[in-house]
């Protein structure tokens, strides 16, 4: 069996939860299973109530022309319409557009949920979800905190999974992420350096890119200026990059913080690899992050959403910009294709 | 005595430092005494060499009109031309533009001293320079850390002096600066903090803001999400902004770093007072502060110059952008203009 012509022939499946049905998640769900662009890349098996999606369709405007299936049905292995699992969890009728509640919440995690299933089961690609809203979520489980923390206990991974912020040129991901900064400086170990560092790499060759080129950032003020602001540079992040680099890894740094994104606009480099969470976000939201697309990296499946979360304050008007999600979803085609034909290709080899 | 008939009717004096004379300093500065905008702003009293400003005026292609004097000369108390001290201290043709040299750096600190005691004296308003090079300096002091350190020490200062980054529509102070990471979070004491909404809110006054709207960034990731990463929002920073707002300082915060520049871009804040070096500096870099202006504040007289540096690579080209410093000797006049009507009041109410 041929990997190009197997990975051709049968287009990678993506796993869609609709996000939070209070919020955007509905209208922009719809707009895209009725985008040509998007259903052509992947087969979309979107989960959530038929009722929401209707609703969803309504508010943007568009036509669906969906196969429905119950949750228990066996997905089709080819069907020309995009496939919708109904769950037929939450009435829209029951719900005010634009507010919390407990229902809306119950009803995104348990399409979350779903999805999350097809992926660990090896029946989707790539999972990917329209926005959530961590504070309905929190409603039914207060202990929710995020999607990587969520991901990690229904997945019962064990790995260290990484969140990705991803422009249409330009990647973000960081080592640590939601620690105070008191705590920062003691978590640039070798190890975890190194281990954000190939992720990234990894991560990009996943979603296209043949040899990204990472700018390592350096932790302290003008990269440590030599010693005289800190040493994580010298003791630390300059070794990764050389071991990186003696993986094949094409990485530069540790580069001073305050030019390195400066330097990716202007096309220098096509990732940015942070220490902490504000280094790399105080830049990504300036540059335009809110159009951009969040990857959670590390796991068994691709796993993408769109940057910008539920916006309640214009749900319901059908004016909210589709692009994020979409680009989130062509990422997901193309990350989920590579990791198909990866799988039959390791599969065929024995 | 009326001390706005007396501001208006004795423009504030700048002494301006020639800056590099290797680098674009030179053209730069000739430019300057060519800008009516600036020489009607202020009495400009420039400290360099007369062969230096002459080539950078050949370079510039402006025709200058200087009045010069040597350097025990008594200052001109008025003088339809700007005055321009020649120290006598570097013949240009001994020196290659674009090159490091001692003899560079030696000239540059020289004029900076001259310039300096003419603040200290009282003789200038403001002290302003155009861009120095500190690597060229430290051919001659290897000790030479940044202005702020040197000026500290010429002045014999004891307060705490603050470097200030200043875009057209936003001004960027910051609680810490040249410190390692790991050392940020125990210099985030409330006297700190308090101390450099102050000094912000102050010098934007002298700077013009009648009511200056200073958004107070947060330390941790999320602005520390209700203590979850870190609690000096909670235990600082929040009782900062709450005795802030007690004194009358219009202050918010604290917020969250990663958005904070992004509501400032959009106008909702005048300045924004980070907590750490790249907090703001990341933002500055990408929002365009090349082109603005950096003000030394603290010190009993204004302080400014450019952002950027001496550009050796386009050094003698005539095409360097004169915007910043035209922008700082602008503020310097403000500034300069708004001191000294202050001390006159105080002197004449007794």
């Amino acid at each position: 069996m041929n990997v190009n012509d197997t990975a051709a022939s049968h287009p990678p499946r993506i796993a869609l939860a609709v996000g939070c049905p209070a919020g955007i998640a509905p209208e922009l769900t719809a707009r895209m299973l009725a985008d040509s662009a998007v259903t052509s890349a992947a087969q979309i098996v979107t989960v959530g109530d038929r009722r929401v999606i209707a609703r969803g369709a309504e508010v943007a405007g568009v036509s669906l022309d969906l196969r429905y299936i119950t949750p228990d049905a066996p997905l089709p292995e080819n069907s020309a319409r995009p496939v919708f699992i109904d769950l037929g969890n939450l009435d829209p009728a029951t719900i005010s557009v634009g507010n919390l509640s407990e229902a809306a919440g119950r009803s995104a995690l348990a399409n979350f949920k779903h999805a999350l299933a097809l992926g660990l089961r090896g029946e989707a690609d790539a999972v990917a979800f329209s926005p959530f809203n961590k504070a309905s979520m929190r409603l039914v489980h207060p202990g929710y905190e995020d999607e990587i923390v969520f991901v990690t206990e229904m997945l019962g991974f064990k790995g260290i999974a990484s969140e990705f912020n991803i422009l249409p040129d330009l990647w973000n991901a960081r080592v640590t992420s939601h620690v105070p900064i008191s705590a920062v400086a003691s978590l640039i170990t070798f190890d975890n350096v190194l281990r954000g560092l190939r992720l990234t790499d990894q991560a990009m060759r996943e979603g296209g890119y043949q040899a990204p080129r990472i700018a390592v950032a350096g932790l302290n003020p003008h990269a440590g200026d030599g010693g005289n602001f800190g040493r994580e540079e010298i003791d630390v992040i300059g070794p990764v990059v050389a071991a990186g680099q003696a993986e094949g890894i094409i990485c530069h740094g540790p580069l001073p913080p305050d030019t390195v994104f400066v330097r990716a606009r202007k096309g220098e480099f096509d990732a940015v690899l942070t220490m902490y969470h504000d280094q790399g976000q105080v830049a990504m939201k300036l540059i335009g992050f809110d159009q951009g697309v969040t990857m959670l990296g590390g796991f068994p499946f691709p796993l993408l959403t769109a940057a910008h979360g539920s916006a309640y304050d214009i749900a319901g008007e059908g004016i909210a910009d589709p692009g994020a999600l979409r680009a989130a979803l062509l990422l997901a085609a193309e990350m989920g294709a590579r990791r198909r034909a990866s799988l039959q290709s390791r599969w065929n080899s024995w």
